[in-house]
């Protein structure tokens, strides 16, 4: 039971950080989003191809979280973006304090949309808020159609689901229409997007629902 | 600072309890594993066609971890084998205590390999010794081939690599060599198996390997 008190205290300083984020981020205008997920479900190459396709038509800037390397900063910082690496030694998800400290060294000026990459991890993520707008769940179709259903929580708490991997449907043993049921089964207000990274299909959708919603926040 | 003397008692408590647990295996002679990987990396799959392979060759006992469902036990259960769930309500990963809980209500006499199938992560579970003779990390191809520099924890702690999903290796963006020399730069003495559950390759050697070890403990 201690633990749990302890746990409680952690989220509830988190919680107080995330707000004071969540003040920044509207007193600048922008749009931040959390992208969670299972290790390699394709954060950073959704990431990497929505720069893509993005570049030139909205300010904006990346926080990448991960456990031990700076691999997805330096693979993002590539498409000329202000790129911050938060390195967790080892912890299991982002907090708001290391959110904070991360954007201290980005200047935001004009900046309209916040893409925050968390650390690989379908559970813990889940319970910290960053002060985002939202979060962002990536499900790829490679790790089944039951995943909603076994780690609840993560797509509760998420307003996005993008299904990504799309282009690997006839190899994998993955119904698209189970996949989206049980997603919604748990969450039915989630606004769902289909991806490919391979064949770029779905992220000219979602790049354009960003900028839409980045211009919402004006 | 508080959180980390915290974390470290749980962790001390975590290992007074598995050192419980090995002694046990050890008195039965049991082999016991402990499957580790992300989310829909192909843990409970790649038990099911291995429980599918030793069917009749030898006595074992399956322990599942998830975070909210009964729905790997039920598939395992199919095949007639002992399968207790472990449902941790949230939480990230299997611990001592919960192992020896699900131990309690099986019957061990003439046990000789015990499966226990972790919460999927890949983070958070290295850090929990369960009494496990060995941890066995399932990495697939889909998830492409950095994630032993970017957990490397887990690859550290594992003695057996699985990378599984190897009939997918056409169509994602993954090299088997880089994935392999990237997890034996990690941790050099790790066992190497390459599996698909599609195909069913790797399968008869991983569990000729389990009924090997299991035979050794006796």
């Amino acid at each position: 039971m201690s633990v749990i008190t302890i746990e409680r205290k952690v989220l509830e300083k988190n919680d107080e950080i995330a707000r004071q984020n969540r003040q920044l981020f509207a007193t600048h205008g922008i749009f931040a989003i959390n992208i969670v997920s299972s290790p390699g479900a394709g954060k950073t190459s959704i990431l990497e191809r929505t720069l893509e396709h993005l570049r030139g038509s909205i300010r904006l800037a990346v926080i990448e979280g991960d456990v031990q390397t700076d691999l997805d900063a330096r693979r993002v910082a590539r498409f000329g973006v202000p790129a911050v690496q938060i390195v967790t030694r080892g912890g299991c998800h982002l907090e708001a304090n290391l959110v904070r400290d991360a954007l201290a060294s980005i200047d935001l000026t004009g900046v309209r949309l916040l893409i925050i990459e968390n650390v690989g991890n379908l559970v813990c993520p889940s319970n910290y808020d960053l002060g985002e707008s939202m979060k962002v769940v990536v499900a790829s179709t490679t790790e089944g159609d039951d995943k909603p259903l076994k780690y609840p929580t993560m797509f509760r708490n998420s307003s996005v689901l993008i299904i990504n991997k799309i282009d690997l449907l006839p190899y994998v043993n993955c119904s698209m229409s189970t996949l989206r049921s049980n997603a919604l089964q748990i969450n039915p207000s989630l606004k769902v997007f289909e991806t490919s990274c391979t064949t770029g299909a779905g992220i000219e959708e979602f790049g354009r629902w960003l900028v839409e919603q980045a211009s919402s926040k004006r």
